[in-house]
């Protein structure tokens, strides 16, 4: 619990030593502005995870100070855990236009749309909560619509920047509000929570304007059908992909889930202009003169369900990829990632397509969305702040990113380099870091919240390494004798057919490990299973080097 | 098998299409050589999987025309399968003074030491295996003692290059014999085997001796103690590592079990000359003056059991980093590895060391092994080959090598861009690739070679993503009747002790489905199995949307 001495804290639950799962709580005496709700994707370390979110334990414990959860943006390290953290704890929803479309989508997904109070916010939005007030800024990142927040209190005001860059030149007139953020900056900002992303990346991003540049002249060159691949929710690079469609006069298809759906919201809500008459079905394609057509797609970090993974091994019913045909990754891979996108352009190679792919700075066809260096300088520059805690980036970067602060002014015993649910309290103008709130990884898998833990994640690893003897007997309950032979069941450590002898062998050694402990009193028959274990373990060790899991299934009659 | 008809063919068994397992066949009628027999790391979805080797079927069908295996390099994707494949076929090895010493330490880890002929060669060697000749070219790449493999029949001669770069200040006179290599492209070129690792990347390498004067810059930087990763076997990496502790006045400790190893083999064949006095043991470390000390460590690939990560969390008995203390990465992350790397660097500073990292052309601190596009133009043009087979690389970049011998003048219909297995046959000097030889992966796991295969990967893959239900009855032989209630075992897949009521459910799910079938004839019960694991599988998905491995045990008395 918060005392009473501690008049505004901030804390995260989420999204600090991490890519993924955002979530910031300022809280000023009883009132609690939550920013975002992101989800992140498990590592191959956390096995059938689908998805992990936040902990939420101290929102549930303070639910009645909870004013609005205020979304910044609508990707999914920053949305995607609404709908699991909803189904825990009811809060209102405060976004733009565009990120409440993308909420929606989901929300309706998983049947919350009805029961969900959204409040619709512009950059110029005001809300009061208690003695609290919230103001937003617009900036520019990879989607459109996206905010910074401001929380002004009694104690000063403290600043989240939300996902941002400086794109001076944006496309649909996407400008960041510099003049705004100059006004906060000289009303005085306490505390600034500034992005990290791309702490590490020396140097100002190009403007997204360039990449159209690209798209279009390649468009051009093409014989061809086109395909290309970004991130749906790049709604301006979509904009950039039409209009170098109309330049060359070709048509297009969508394809993949996600790029339909992102693709309807954003026209809907007038984010995308796209000409009438120029989107054609998937099923058209084949019927269209090859120079005429482009088709863009999901799939661009090497997802194996999206579209372009299906296309690059000719999985994909209505469309194919033929040879010298051009296919370009509008996009560089995250890290983790290279691997399953190398795997695609070989496949795209192999039906003799034209690829286009490699970091967005050799191919012109990508620029990152997060600020650079020189831009999160700008940001530190703007702001002014007293205090500073980098957030939303792995150690290394908020490292980085503290000393970017340094170097533009300020002092080092201000900034904090902090973890979730690492309190900053601030009392008089006075911030100090001392206490934690209890945060954590909360995982989904399938319907279930937080129901796979460790020691089910430690049983699949250890299936997934060598699977499993299961050991079946059965003992006469009198006597302790073996009623009939042990069977023993492999899955996943040796196939039967190839390895007969090694499980007649472990059969062998059951029975005489069974009747080694004949006799012995009924205290010590429990052990068996430990016994048994014990020696069939040695026994495929010696033979095999491998330890599966060995569970005996003892049935006494 | 080989028809007469053919007199040359040449094909790989491994490393085309990919990185790692290079295994090449040349054949002139009844004389055999293959070259290398490299072993490569399985990707994450092999589950288990500890290393991949070759198929060698058609060696061990054709082996009395075996003369001999012939070894470019010591590097693990070149003569790591060597002990695997020595079991099921015994050929004599030839290798250069430090690749054998390499060799050696493996054979004696596999008890293969005294019973394999192991045939000291170096690139003056000339060798006869009946009309056939063998002669070989020095090449420079990141370990020393490599070799180019010239091929001599009646029809012409093929050259293997071996993997390389063209260094022209290298580390210990390490020189590439570039007259010699333009003296066998004068005699003239049949066909060409060349590597394409860097097909894909413009320019020339810098050199090697680049790095050591960063190394020695940020030696005499560091105020406090030093560590270094870099891959043991890069010799010329760690003559500059001790050249530069030693103008800085350090003493050298080795951390990790290959870079003691690979140091002490390389140092006692003169590959490495380590001053009298320098090298101090690991658990000196602690006594010493930090500004005195450089400790050089395997693990810059982010490998969790190699010594960088385990003492990025302080899991190092005798050695600790500290704050202030320096870590170099001199090293690149491979593909696939970036995200284990980033997070020994976050647990580095979290140390409060200062890290060196990022891609060896930012820090200087690495140059690549493998020939970028110039080097294998320079390559391509010394040799001038009438035949071009680009080798060791995935699909893209032999595609790309491809795309650099048109540019020096090959002939596009005389460039075979093949798959391991195709032939290439080569008669009165005209090759024409038409036929295959068998050629696959082979699975190592623990004393296991080949014994894993899809079906046991398959259970592996379902157990690490839901788990595994064993659901025990006991039936009475005579009427079918349950004799206890049944019993739900859970790995993996939900913890008992939480799920305790879905549990009941399956057991109370599996009395209905038993009571239902009872009545049926003898025949319908062998069905019981079937019908268990089908509802059963339908409630949890229902329930769950997950779908665990379900193992019914049905034992009648």
């Amino acid at each position: 619990m918060i005392k009473t001495e501690n008049k505004l804290s901030v804390f995260a639950l989420g999204g600090i030593n991490e890519i993924g799962k955002n979530m910031y709580v300022l809280q000023y005496e009883d009132d609690i502005v939550v920013i975002d709700c992101g989800a992140k994707f498990p590592d191959e370390s956390l096995l059938g995870i689908d998805l992990i979110i936040q902990d939420i334990s101290y929102l549930q414990e303070n639910k009645d100070k909870i004013r609005a959860l205020v979304i910044t943006h609508g990707h999914e390290d920053h949305i995607g855990g609404i709908p699991y953290v909803l189904k825990q704890l009811n809060m209102p929803i405060y976004a733009t236009r565009l990120t409440l479309g993308l909420i929606g989508l989901k929300l309706k997904e998983h049947g919350l749309f009805r029961q969900t109070e959204l409040v619709l916010i512009d950059s110029d939005s005001d809300l009061e909560f208690g003695t609290v007030k919230v103001t937003f800024f617009k900036t520019n990142h990879s989607i459109p619509d996206c905010l910074g927040v401001v929380f002004h209190t009694p104690e000063g005001a403290v600043v989240h920047t939300g996902d941002f860059k400086f794109d001076l030149t944006p496309v649909n007139n996407d400008y960041p509000d510099i003049h705004k953020m100059a006004k906060i900056g000289s009303d005085g900002v306490l505390l600034l929570l500034s992005e990290s992303t791309n702490a590490e990346r020396p140097g100002f991003n190009p403007s997204e304007i360039l990449v159209g540049g690209h798209i279009e002249e390649a468009f051009r060159k093409a014989r061809r059908k086109v395909f290309i691949s970004t991130f749906a929710s790049n709604v301006h690079r979509v904009q950039q992909v039409v209009d170098a469609a109309q330049k060359t006069n070709r048509k297009l298809a969508l394809l993949g889930r996600s790029m339909v759906n992102v693709v309807a919201v954003a026209s809907e809500l007038g984010y995308l202009t796209i000409p009438e008459g120029m989107l054609i079905d998937k099923n058209e394609v084949r019927g269209m003169d090859p120079e005429k057509v482009v088709i863009l797609c999901t799939g661009s970090q090497g997802e194996p369900m999206a579209a372009l993974s299906r296309l690059s091994s000719s999985n994909f019913r209505e469309v194919e990829v033929h040879p010298d045909d051009t296919v370009i990754f509008a996009s560089s891979p995250i890290p983790g990632n290279e691997k399953s996108v190398s795997r695609i352009i070989d496949n795209l190679y192999l039906l003799g397509a034209k690829v286009i792919y490699g970091s967005g700075t050799v191919t012109g066809m990508h620029v990152s969305g997060h600020a650079c260096q020189e831009e999160l300088k700008l940001m530190l520059t703007l702001m002014k702040p007293k205090y500073f805690i980098p957030i939303h980036g792995e150690f290394r970067m908020l490292y980085q990113h503290r000393l970017l602060a340094e170097s533009v002014g300020v002092e080092r015993e201000n900034i904090f380099v902090i973890n979730n649910g690492d309190v900053v309290d601030i009392n008089n103008r006075v911030a100090r870091q001392t206490r934690k709130v209890q945060s954590g990884n909360i995982f989904v898998d399938g319907l279930g919240i937080g129901d796979v833990g460790n020691i089910v994640l430690r049983d699949r690893k250890l299936l997934s390494e060598e699977g499993m003897l299961v050991i079946v007997l059965t003992l006469s309950k009198t006597d302790g004798q073996l009623i009939s032979d042990p069977d023993t069941i492999s899955r996943g450590f040796v196939y039967r057919n190839d390895s007969q002898a090694l499980l007649n062998e472990v059969n062998q050694l059951v029975i005489t490990t069974i009747n080694n402990s004949r006799g012995e009193s009924g205290n010590q028959r429990i052990n068996l299973r430990q016994h048994i274990k014990k020696s069939v373990e040695t026994l495929l060790y010696t033979r095999t080097k491998r330890r599966p899991m060995i569970l005996p299934v003892i049935i006494e009659i």
